[in-house]
């Protein structure tokens, strides 16, 4: 049997995110697509446009057979927690073959000398990093001027890409479960983040698009499957949670902010002055953001502030069962066996590790205008 | 000299405020009236559409000579502690020789006996009290019952009148701090609520008028020189702190919710369970409220979760210098012989007490679109 997982966001699941899918089934043969979703809040720390359950929707109809729920405390992370979370879903759900993820190159050799290297770094790296962090760059630049030191064969263009960043960190998590899953890279069409170039559109451009005309034509732009459920959804607006953001800032001392996980250094201090200056998130990342510490980190530290922490795991210990399809059913009997958990009913769950993951969800239902029990009452999806 | 106090909110000041005003001075001939205004958050609990610094420019500017901000956990209470709050501002002024306030009757032996019985209730009183009370009456309804029963000579449809009850307030209050300042009580003309019935329209019936049409005319209905001022004024929409309050009360546990001053008796409870149904803080309290738990006191209790608590003081320790006329000059030297503190820099000021009015402020303004900060840098008002 041959099982191929995605790691993904989908908000919304666009025309690139099908292309990858169909290539991705090719490429590896797969019996079974499987997705692993990120949660509420995405890796670059904002509220999703789409509620979770509609994203597992999209990716249902659009052809995967199985899509399970990445916890928050995973996909609300930097790049390389993020990879921890959807390869260490796959890697124990323990029937997975493959994983396919989007690239701007498909040397494969490029890829994983560039995982093995951050997964036992050279001298040369070490020290090329500790200079790079001196000289105040943030941890990603740093890394990927340390990495040019050190991999002169890797194109330096590559290194820097986001792409090829993600897919190495998906590399090195397979080297750090011992995970036997094998990659296959799709090769990116065009520029995602423009609709002008031909390429796909990015799916910030179609939020953008949506946000501005929530009636805009998707044709071309979105699948069929995707326009049916954005036509029925109800959306978390950019900015819905802003005061209640800022007034649980108000509320934290620095000594608090400091034990989010990705505050440290001063930037508690930073947050705590701009804070009587701004009037939304967006202002008061812009007003700390700096070389060292860029506006993603700065809005992933934000969102965990507003949702709280906890002791952190190192690997998922579930994955919710957000919905699969009728053809899945050996695919599921084979999950089962080999024991990882799969929760498809929160409210009945006694899980403490899910808490957070339910708390980001029932702030994400807030913020859209539904009550927050409604976080609770998500039914599996069948197709 | 004569000083003539009235304790108000005026969101906004409209005729009706004027009226009174007017009618204060002919009848106590005083040289100067002075306003203690309500905090950021109405005694009713819901946040002022006009910040204080407007209701404080509409003041003076129609014609009062000083204005005092009332602390936040004195104007967001209950009718008797509101009241306190009012006239223990004036009395520890030690200037203020008259108080004049609005009442449906200018019967001032009826106001002063009700008064009298509840600052030492006979045993007929108590024993109303006790029996209405467990029959599942609000303390207000409850109250207004066993005054019915011991004062058989005050016609009992004012006794459940509410400027008769704020009045009696006022009277107990100046009772309880042994004032001599004397009650100067004006007849409200018709029905305040309503535009229809030939009487001065409300408050809330002037919101209501601008949430509908910030443009709407008020001519008739606003002074002139409030309608300047509402012309320019930056306002809090209601349910701007909504989302604010609800993820609020999501944190809190029904252990910490029952340390609010207006909760108890498993009041926490029902507020976590409606929580998790609603999508606004009206709908939370219209789930809320019971017969004896009234709409009022879930409003302020929600309020008061929202800002916090903290040791409540029995008498205003201070009172924000918010403006005065140039012609105030003597009254604000006689009043700094008697040594009240007038706070007239909160932002430089190190009282630990004015923490909680001062969040309630910056919160205010959260709601408002505006910075926190701006909370801090108001300016004295002189006229």
């Amino acid at each position: 049997m041959k099982v191929c997982g995605i790691i993904a966001e989908y908000d919304p699941f666009h025309e690139g995110h099908l292309h990858q899918l169909r290539r991705a089934r090719e490429l590896t043969q797969a019996d079974y697509m499987v997705c692993v979703l990120g949660s509420a809040f995405s890796q670059r720390g904002d509220a999703m446009m789409f509620s979770t359950q509609d994203r597992a929707r999209m990716a249902l109809a659009n052809g995967f057979d199985l899509v399970l729920g990445m916890p928050y405390s995973f996909s609300c992370a930097q790049a390389n927690r993020f990879a921890v979370g959807g390869v260490g879903i796959l890697h124990q759900l323990g029937v997975v073959t493959h994983q396919s993820f989007g690239c701007e190159t498909t040397d494969l050799k490029a890829l994983s000398d560039t995982a093995r290297m951050l997964h036992a770094p050279d001298a040369v790296f070490k020290h090329a990093l500790k200079q790079a962090l001196e000289d105040g760059h943030s941890f990603a630049k740093a890394q990927g001027l340390a990495m040019a030191a050190s991999l002169p064969q890797v194109d330096e263009a590559l290194l820097s890409a986001p792409n090829f960043i993600l897919g190495v960190s998906y590399l090195r998590a397979h080297l750090e479960l011992g995970s036997t899953i094998t990659p296959a890279v799709v090769l990116r069409q065009g520029d995602y983040h423009s609709r002008d170039t031909g390429g796909f559109a990015s799916a910030s451009a179609v939020r953008a698009m949506l946000q501005k005309n929530p009636e805009a034509d998707l044709n071309g732009i979105c699948p069929q499957k995707s326009q049916q459920v954005i036509r029925q959804a109800v959306i978390h607006p950019p900015g819905a949670l802003d005061k209640a953001l800022l007034a649980r800032l108000r509320d934290m001392s620095p000594e608090t902010l400091r034990q989010v996980p990705e505050i440290s250094e001063g930037l508690e201090d930073r947050i705590k002055k701009a804070l009587r200056e701004v009037t939304s998130r967006a202002d008061l990342i812009n007003q700390v953001k700096t070389r060292r510490y860029p506006a993603a980190r700065i809005s992933r530290a934000l969102t965990q502030a507003l949702i709280g922490t906890q002791p952190r795991e190192s690997l998922p210990s579930y994955a919710r069962l957000l919905g699969f399809s009728n053809r899945a059913k050996p695919l599921l009997a084979a999950i089962t066996q080999h024991g990882f958990p799969l929760v498809d009913r929160p409210a009945q769950e006694r899980r403490v590790d899910m808490r957070l993951d339910m708390k980001a969800e029932e702030l994400w239902y807030l913020g859209s205008g539904q009550p927050m029990k409604t976080a609770w009452q998500q039914e599996m999806i069948r197709l």
